[in-house]
């Protein structure tokens, strides 16, 4: 079993994904969309130029939807999903897809766990039955529960233990939320983690995975009809669970004190300062904020041309890097983030106050039309490129469709980030760019720890990006 | 219904007690105890002094054992302990106290929620009549819960929200805390408190509200053998719920990363800096490094002749107050704190220097054998005139039992303090004085929020006491 995406959203934190990612289909993507008796839903995207087909099962449910102390236990689950079912031997799904020709995988986020395989498109019946299969049979053993345990542990320990900026990552979330569950992180805290046992695994399961709690989407080269039919076939005939609990989450109380914080590691190659913000996320019917929001990224931080940029690493070059980030898509309050590395020699008490005098600036300036232009621009090609990467489109509605936005939801997005003015951008950058709601981290290289065995990382990227 | 201490916990945060309050009876206390065959606990503390009777019940349920998203509950759900019963009228209780020429109140916590009456010792069985009544026979209607949510509301309006110094105490806390519950004030954040409704409040009477769940204290003019009779006609005859939840929390992950917060307050009349290091707390059969944490609060911070006084009060003249706090009954990891107020002139970030200074300069100086001596001794004497207080040794004792201590560590804690050496207080201070689990406060004067009315707030101690 591959499970290399699944602790994307852990590393990155509020998980940052690729610039192009926020773009989305014009009303004229060949999407199609129904329900089936159970309350399942159904997302179809059509795209006949290879006979392929992914074949995604989405549950609305992710690590902040876990019980109080069980931190870890969706993404567990997600691990244990691949074992023993009453049809299936352990390990056996995924050997049938490679052995049919195709890649599978999962992933784990906060609001969201999502499985998925990509395989010639006649095998689309096959992927459904053992998909269906695994929704409502499956066996845990406790040797089951005991090896994924280690498996998971292992993972935490490689890419967050082992890890400062993830650690550092994981420390600025907590800070950020101080009510909400988006402060734990989603892979788990280790001593949560290390007590996982079969009850929990299996009342989580038994909990939230029913077809009224799933989004299936399928995208590819297939017709709506087919999906229908071989929909109603697999996934029809398993009822819902009634007893499905609402999905109501503790929220922020107002954040009203301004935060910082430091962590020192031995293993740190590249100190930098980091900062986030509490904001809103996209809603149903409601995304023009979040769209000012994304544009305010794309035009402080979006690359070379943006205007963190042009101030901190060309005219006062006191960066080799800055950005800014934001994506939007979460069900409850997410964040918008900025970074920046220092030259070597510039101090990050120097480097943040660039990072705030670039702001004040910004405030003062506004934006700039041309770049303003130039970035709606792009985003029109960006959506007609982004057509080719069928899995992509399928990975938006997935996310959107269990985030509580719609199928419409998506499709009116492109047309809603071009309608946003400089003001509206303004607006948002002057709601969301204050102290109060904020968290400032330096990652900072520090003394190794007594005791400690200091091995050295590989040196990561900031923005961590989706590796499906 | 008077309410005065019930908010000590939410205002003061990990709530500070007189320095008196953590001294106990030596084993010569003239302390019983027992237990009912449903369960109950029960405490008799012999004093003959004075015709009178302390009676409490305290229930091991507090605020940190609330629901996500209901904080507050454990608040709201001891106000409403006041309203109708099967068998008494909204109020009753408390009138029947007055007509007998007592007092009663009621207080919750993080860890615990208790009731009390202090009445003529004859009166013993009719508070337990009515204290044993209102633990099974709870009544609500949809109006109490619509008036008592308002006065709950109110009562945060004032002590918090119109209070700088509880808001500030509130955010440290929820910034000292990053997974488990006490980061959550006790009296509960505002948008949580407003959606409280009857189902919230009669599930956490069911599920918590029950004798196997209770320690009755009842201290004064009784003897253990009446104090046993009465106990087993009214509260012996409730049957134990078997369906009682086990008390487990979310703990803490390690904290690697030092926070700080800026809190700005257009009513704040005195700024100061404050900080909050994660702390063991006392725990059964294991007391020793929460006493060497105890001395250390009261070497470095009790009062004038102190090494923070000293220091910064007298030598340097930085500040006007300087203190260290400690208390260290908790079920659950608790905090160390300090202070520092500087005077006219002094900004924070010297007083904060000026105290990272000192402390450090103790770290080198190590204890003044000669001022553990004296504080030894005082401590000695306060246990004495503490005998006194019946009252006071009541709370004590229900405290330590709702916190998972004994009688036993209770009588053993004054020992346990006498026994403590400079060794011990500096390998704890060593131990807690780090900043990694440490969380540095500024409370600033600020400009008004727009539109915001500033009323003038009434100097609060900084060190805030239970009222009782």
């Amino acid at each position: 079993m591959i499970r290399q995406i699944a602790l994307a959203g852990a590393l990155a934190g509020s998980m940052v994904l690729p610039a192009f990612a926020a773009q989305e289909e014009t009303a004229s993507d060949p999407v199609t969309s129904f329900t089936l008796d159970n309350g399942m839903q159904v997302v179809v995207i059509e795209d006949h130029r290879a006979p392929v087909v992914e074949h995604m099962v989405w549950y609305k449910i992710g690590s902040a939807d876990e019980p109080v102390g069980s931190s870890g236990v969706a993404h567990f689950l997600e691990h244990l999903m691949f074992k023993d079912t009453d049809n299936m031997k352990s390990g056996e799904l995924s050997a049938t897809v490679a052995a049919n020709g195709g890649q599978d995988n999962a992933f784990t986020s906060y609001d969201y766990t999502a499985y998925f395989q990509r395989v010639a498109a006649d095998r689309l019946g096959l992927m459904m039955k053992m998909e269906a299969d695994r929704m409502t049979h499956l066996r845990l053993t406790e040797d089951d529960i005991a090896t994924e345990r280690d498996v998971i542990l292992e993972e935490r320990n490689m890419r967050t233990d082992n890890n400062p900026r993830a650690l550092f990552t994981e420390q600025m979330n907590a800070v950020q939320y101080l009510n909400h569950r988006y402060g734990v992180p989603v892979i788990g805290w280790k001593h949560e983690m290390e007590e996982l046992d079969r009850a929990d695994a299996l009342s989580f399961y038994h909990t939230y995975y029913a077809p009224n709690n799933a989004v299936l989407v399928v995208a590819g080269d297939v017709s709506p009809d087919q999906v229908k039919t071989l929909a109603n076939q697999y996934y029809g005939v398993i009822p819902a669970n009634k007893n499905l609990p609402p999905r109501i989450r503790a929220q922020e109380p107002p954040q009203i004190a301004a935060r910082r914080l430091t962590y020192k590691d031995a293993r740190v190659a590249q100190p930098y300062v980091s900062r986030s913000y509490l904001a809103p996320e996209r809603n149903h019917d409601d995304q023009k904020t979040a769209a000012a929001l994304y544009l305010l990224a794309q035009i402080l931080g979006g690359g070379q041309t943006s205007y963190l940029a042009q101030k901190l690493q060309f005219d006062s070059r006191v960066a080799v890097y800055s950005g800014a980030f934001y994506d939007g898509v979460s069900l409850d309050e997410t964040t918008f983030n900025v970074a920046v590395v220092p030259v070597d020699g510039v101090s990050l008490a120097d480097a943040e106050a660039a990072l705030d005098e670039a702001l004040a600036q910004f405030m003062q300036d506004g934006v700039d039309p041309e770049q303003l232009d130039r970035i709606k621009l792009q985003l029109r090609a960006a959506q007609i490129y982004e057509r080719d990467n069928v899995g992509g489109i399928a990975n938006r509605y997935g996310q959107a469709l269990t985030t509580s936005l719609t199928v419409e939801d998506v499709q009116a997005w492109p047309e809603v980030l071009q309608s946003i003015t400089a003001d509206d951008i303004m607006a948002a950058a002057a709601q969301v760019l204050r102290p109060e709601p904020s968290v400032t981290g330096w990652l900072m290289r520090g003394e190794a720890p007594e005791g400690a065995q200091v091995q050295p990382v590989a040196q990561l990227p900031i923005q961590q990006e989706v590796t499906q």
